[in-house]
């Protein structure tokens, strides 16, 4: 997963992008960039490993300048933790210089690339973003949106691209809108980001969304919007709701916080836990999910679990503590909340269990008599291929295992989780809209490198 | 204010205390130290200024050995955040190396430091434990534990300590114990810590508090509890319970989240809001009080701010970005919480009222239709001289202006401060039993450095 | 200028190639890198700014595993200063990974780039060696040494080249062979480098130096020669044997050392000194010169001036300190030499003439009575095109002053610079094989971007 | 070993301290430090471990503001390469803040030590200096000046310090004037360092050398030299001529290149090398040596081994390379000067003889017939106690091999040590107002810690 936000038409440029970014640094922790477009048309960037508030300074901000700016902050995914797949990319191609911020994941990346490939072009990066920009530079189009036609024709999954050619900058987002994007006014100028929160913090009006295969461009002050992209049913990833987004964003037209209420809510209503104490989350990205559950419930609201803030890079020599340092050194429980009760404990989802079972453990050494754990989702059954750096199916722990197998070995005493119904309905809109295929196996794009087999989905679009 | 650890009688005693640090870390971010004592009595230190995940590494870590060590976290103070400030202090004395953490603040090191340089003493940091520290060399007493009580007797204010002489580890509370302490064992080896999540962090079980004017040491595995300190009427800091500690710490016997909720519950007595459409905190310090007042006035609790948690080193430049780019960089509104409503805003307490305004003006902008600002606890006329770095009376808010003018100031519709009584009452046990200077001016020591007036404490204890 | 290293068929080939590396410092400040190829057939790179001995460590070192690694430093030039620049180049084309590292410089970059954007390429840097890499993915031919013979036919200029494709590894010099590239044996493997001195450190064995034209690969531990690329005449840059290389080097089958003292020899019997005290040189690289001008001339050989060997990155505020202070930092006088005498100064070459001018001062406010400048090559009168980061026309004082107007500039009180046959004579073997354009005008290939004048030479190869 | 720098007077005083630290960086690699003094006699410090051009930049020195600055940059010594012993202390005591700047060693520092902290005082580093600046503090004296002396008289050994109390500059040089100090003037201020070279590089001009026993302040302008420290005979450290000093520096009145160059001669007065072919230095500390051993013995001057100045923290992993990596990284070898050849080395001095045997046997790997070398100093046969960290005896191949013995070790053909006589008519001057404890064992002062044998030198003084 990854935050873009990009600027055009104000001075201070890369200082309000270093702003946008750091909002949206919980979409991607792993590397982080700045690209700058100065009134000559030349680019300063600015890429590094690890956290905005590390990389950028004042010193580094001032060697960005202009009044166009693009940023990026990548998430980690295995095996390609690495400096040259940091974004935003810089290239020069035919048209002068191109910089490109990417939020999504290319689902045909490897038949493009090895297409690319055979055709002699060279890869520097293992990111797909780079063969989109083979593809726009190798069309034989005339202009700049030609080419990027040409390029996004070929393109299958998810893309939300903020890039600029020159001093002209580009909003993209793909038919299916995996990935948000909204656009803000500010003084004079335009700001772009992924979510509505990244405007909030440079104090920018939210003047619209971009829509499924909308695309517009920005050029001296004026935002012109281009011909839709050619339209699929839309596919808004639900898992935006329901974890990734800040619950301060409205997201799909939606309030965040607002849904995650309703999604605890419909939780309490599918999955009640009548004999017990009291209800708490897993801080701080099911807060909401459970005080939608304790309102709907009637059952106290407590805080049974503390989040240590000041994590940053902590490590744990595995061979010299125990295992439970892990757990530990996030999270702390409140032991006069949990010793002698029957507790709920609400959770946004489950990935691996790992976390979970050891979170499990602890409230058990807290005192509790009985934890009954609650889901305000549905289990996760599949990757993500379009953006969200879920494990694969070994991986997954329900895609192994049953409800009730995941119960047991968490050793909770009961287990709920959302339906697939209940949570699209709390998502608002129409449920249709949605992408869940983590949840349902229905893939909007055909599955790569994964042979048919009774457990995979059926391929549906 | 400062966070203190210690272990003894365990092989990974340097790890444990970066742990325990970890989990310390909210009550000093200046900078942070660890001192080691190895088997040959040689001491290791590793203090610098920052955050602990940023000073150690495993690698900084292996150069600390022993089964013996003591660290510290250190609060930013103005005008002397320089890493000769930054403890444990290692000296040697005519006994061998002592190294020395100390939390609270001695009220008359001005005079014992001249007294000290009269004599010949060089001072090499602006710290007052480095007096502490001549007074126990320059003692005439033969044994450790008599040089220690010659120091102590001189000191006056508070002084929570952990000290080594050789490889016996000292734990010591001054008879008013302003500060908390406690003692946990882990395996063959002890631990102690300012909070019970520090014990929580390294898997130890709590064994008890260190009361005031208790003192004891640990030698050869064995702890042995000297004889009380000359008793003084108690004196614990109430901040501690209301702001400063963490909500899953157990200190002064009670349980922080326990004693927060029941200040909210008590300020919705004192101060309810009746018209009001719902209740929020500011996170993360106030939420408990936050959920005791909804629980208490049947308002609805509601998630109205965020906090950005990737804080870090965050810099803005005051001249190219607005003035509340400061606030907003760390707190966002939820825009659906807010729009149109009569919103109550819970806070733990109000320093200068600086951020107060900016949030407040963040939230009218958000749409709010009334703002009842409840704060809970007293305001705070007088600064702390026992170790919290509040400003002086100049820049206390509430030392200059009635709560009226505070309600003005802030421009909220209503503001209501929790009472002394209420406070206290809520904090559990003996009211008599507090140190609550900053609210009523009653310091239980002299106040050094200001002339009587009409506005100042009587000083009473 | 750069300097290039490679091993093949050792086990610690990154840290022989970190050792091969420091020795070739001297030929480039700006970046280093080191990219090796693990037995997998995957490469690992770590590339950054700053001196070899910052940017390696044990740790990094390790992170570089495999028994082939090729290594670059690269010298500062002026615009270009940028990471993305740094070398060996990693990309993947459709043979495999391919690394690349490039001494030299391709004169007809431009229209190769020029060309390859035309046709879709994108470029991510601004060095001349990408269109080598574009040149090479996007021929037709089937196998990898074609690809090269295609990509190089099209190559103009100075291109000493080690690559690796898989696990073979390639040596190429360009047909003129501008620069120096030698080859030795170390245990079972092979080792090239741009001088002896980096086989000298790592204790190899000089096997032979790589001919203009040759190419060779060597795989499974072989070294196989390919054909010769189509012969041009020789023009290896005698500013290597003059300035540039080391001299403990063996440089096209010439000791540097004994070049550079007959060069001061010669300028000795065409400029001598009669009336002189002593003579000296400017450290360390006039050093054998100024020794070899002693011995012609008969004049005593004194250390007149002291260089300080801690530069690093040495700041000076210019609006704090005078101006002097600048080459004070790098130079000091030995007043007793100077004081009152009649001094020759000798250097291997002009620039600029801004340090000379300050030394001459720094030398006169020293005492001296009469300064006689001899300088060990001919007036640099044009820039280099071949990869020496010589200025352009307009700031070489030589292109635009007679000999007579330095010698005023400078304010010595005579000149003298050795003759262009002089020179050629010394630097051994026959004169015609030399690139001698900065001193005659005389460059073999088209001289880009600058129209004909009278100032300009003819192009003759 | 240490250097020192001072200034007084002038606005930029921290830079310029900078530059004269810079300068003296050959006397101390360790750590480096400035503290420097404002108008309103605060002071403001940067210590850290390191090089000076590692340590400072714009920035930090801008954090350095006043009219007085004192530097220091350290040596490197075993055991004790830790930040607590950087200086210049700073410490407050009765009469201010007091900085200090010590270069030497005082031999009766344990008893000092000792005294002091019998009587109450805490150590926190394990530099001697620290026992000085109890002394000061402790003295009952009035007024500064009685204060250090009260000191000083207690003091034995080498002392050269700068020392500041408020806006006061000292400057004082032990009795027997062990280490230099020289004094000039820049504008309106006073600038004062260990070498000429110091005041070279800020372009001041040499007022006076700092004599044994005198010391001096400089307050509001003025140079006020204070009644001279009770005389002892001079004891100058002949080996800052041999080695420490730089060339270009005057010390003790003699120019440190002019003596060297005399070392030489009379080098190769006592130990000529008949039949040999040439002569060369171990570069760059014996430049001078070789060049004069050459001019009094006709033989041809060579340069055969080359140093690679780009040295900086090279590491080499022992495992991994061979042995001669170690010495290969600093010199290469010439070939062609060497091969075949009956060639004489010239160095300054052997301590433990493994980098020259190395040396040594990378000469005979080049080719040499014949290998004689010349010592232009005595055999060192005792550690220095006055500020060298040369090592113990055990460590000093002279003081347990005879030279006989070292040439078997070493396997040179012939090897030859400058007499002690040879060695002070060299040096210039009074031969008895030197120190050649480490060469003859005639010690100034009581050797501590080693009981008389009859290897061990009488004590006389």
């Amino acid at each position: 997963m990854c935050g873009i936000f990009g600027v055009t038409g104000l001075q201070n440029a890369a200082e309000l992008t270093y702003l946008g970014l750091y909002s949206l640094q919980h979409r991607g922790q792993e590397s982080a960039g700045i690209v700058s477009i100065d009134e000559a048309g030349a680019t300063h960037a600015r890429r590094e490993m690890g956290l905005v508030s590390e990389i950028f300074s004042p010193d580094t901000l001032r060697d960005l300048p202009g009044s166009l700016a693009i940023g990026h902050t990548r998430y980690s995914t295995a095996g390609s933790s690495v400096l040259a797949n940091a974004q935003p990319a810089v290239v020069n191609y035919h048209a002068g210089p191109l910089v490109l911020a990417h939020n999504g994941n290319l689902t045909n990346a490897r038949e493009l690339r090895d297409d690319l490939v055979r055709k002699g072009s060279i890869f520097q990066s293992t990111s797909d973003s780079e063969a989109l920009i083979h593809l726009i530079a190798r069309s034989d189009a005339r202009n700049v949106e030609d080419q990027l036609l040409d390029a996004l024709e070929r393109a299958e999954g998810a893309y939300t691209l903020l890039l600029s050619v020159g001093k002209t900058l580009y909003a993209i987002v793909d038919p299916r809108g995996f990935r948000p994007l909204v656009m803000g006014k500010l003084g004079d100028g335009w700001v772009l980001g992924s979510e509505t929160c990244a405007l909030d913090i440079v104090g920018a009006t939210l003047v619209r969304e971009i829509q499924p295969g909308q695309w517009l461009k920005i050029e001296d002050g004026e935002v012109i919007d281009l011909p839709d992209l050619a339209p699929k049913r839309h596919r808004r990833c639900v898992f935006e709701l329901i974890y990734f987004s800040r619950p301060d964003s409205i997201v799909f037209g939606e309030s965040v916080d607002r849904v995650r209420r309703e999604l605890g809510r419909q939780l309490a209503r599918e999955h009640p836990a009548p004999g017990a104490d009291c209800v708490f989350s897993v801080p701080d990205s099911s807060n909401a999910m459970a005080l939608g559950f304790a309102e709907e419930s009637g059952l106290p609201l407590e805080h049974g679990l503390i989040r240590n803030h000041y994590v940053g890079r902590t490590f744990i020599d595995p061979g010299q503590t125990d295992r439970m340092a892990k757990v530990r050194i996030k999270f702390n429980t409140v032991r006069h909340v949990i010793e002698g009760q029957k507790v709920v404990v609400v959770d946004d989802s489950i990935v691996r269990g790992t976390t979970s079972k050891l979170l499990i453990q602890m409230i058990r050494q807290a005192g509790a008599r009985e934890v009954h754990m609650r889901i305000a989702s549905p289990p996760i059954t599949g990757p993500c291929l379009y953006g969200i750096d879920t494990p694969t199916w070994d991986e997954l722990i329900a895609a192994n295992q049953s409800v009730d197998e995941i119960r047991d070995h968490l050793t909770v005493d009961s287990l709920g989780y959302l339906s697939l119904e209940g949570t699209l309905e709390a998502a608002g809109g129409d449920p249709a809209r949605f992408c869940h295929a983590c949840f349902s196996g229905d893939y909007p794009t055909p599955v790569p490198g994964r042979s048919r087999s009774s457990k995979e989905p059926a391929l549906i679009d």
